[in-house]
């Protein structure tokens, strides 16, 4: 009976172990940073306030949405340009996909849905002009759903794509009212 | 000298009272409940949280957001259902267009985004098992951009709806990861 004993406390031990090992690996996989500017996944950012939704077709063809933290809430709101240190902005994408059961419901196909998360799935603009001043003071960072960031090559391509909209502070985005 | 400031003290009174009748007058349109359900614009809505986005295409042709309450994303986030008392959903509509300004930087129209808010902008599903018990236990309620309900012909064709998916509680929206 003590052996018996013994044994399920080893076995609820190794569990027990083997779950930590397995959280603080996905854990560390969700905190890998971003090459270059060094950004890591914000917590919390899916609960962030809402900036702006967007359908970008062509070889992207997904759906996003565009939140933001308090402060990035607040220069928008408040129409404040170039945005204040401490902004971030999150980019949100999901595969572009029809809704089966909203047209069964309407009787045609008009709905479209968020799908599958593609690569690009997380993006962050992050502003801090003395640390980015390089790039027109904001980071970049972009993360697959997983957590994984997206390589140096890749985010070499944030800023010059973001060049066009230097007027706006490099950001494309508009409050939706 | 003295009636100048008894003019000029005159002109800023009745300034006053023009303004506080506009603040007023505004105020008392957006606070006009929608027919049927009684339900007025929650103030700090478009503080929500985001439970997800969606295109429609065709007569309506909008790009929109849904956002919840916390009651609402605490519920979609443990995959509870019925949805329990006190579940505000609330679902805010632009129309559809092209960003002439991205598509220029993308070299090419791929980029859709929030334009002028449509007739149907702001809609509410208000979840009270017992008040709203004859339409599934949901009240409906739809506002224009300046706040004025819809009409209550247009609400009494929420529910039938809706009636198809009664298996998700009568809620087309599924939240987006």
């Amino acid at each position: 009976m003590k052996r018996i004993t013994i044994l399920l406390i080893a076995v609820a031990v190794l569990a027990g172990v083997a779950i930590f090992a397995a959280i603080t690996s996905r854990h560390a996989t969700a905190q890998e940073a971003a090459p270059i500017f060094g950004i890591k996944i914000y917590p919390g950012y899916r609960d962030w306030r809402l900036i702006s939704v967007a359908h970008e077709e062509g070889d992207l063809n997904d759906i996003r949405a565009i939140l933001g933290n308090d402060i990035a809430i607040k220069a928008y709101r408040e129409g404040k340009l170039p945005f204040p240190d401490g902004t971030i902005i999150a980019r949100i994408a999901w595969s572009y996909v029809p809704s089966e059961e909203n047209n069964k419901v309407f009787g045609r196909a008009q709905s479209f849905v968020p799908g599958p998360p593609p690569d690009w799935y997380l993006q962050f603009m992050v502003k801090d002009s003395k640390k980015y001043a390089a790039t027109g003071g904001w980071g970049y960072a972009q993360f697959n759903k997983d957590g994984k960031p997206a390589d140096e090559a890749k985010l070499k391509t944030c800023f010059p794509c973001h060049v066009p909209v230097k007027a706006r502070d490099f950001v494309f985005t508009r409050y939706a009212p």
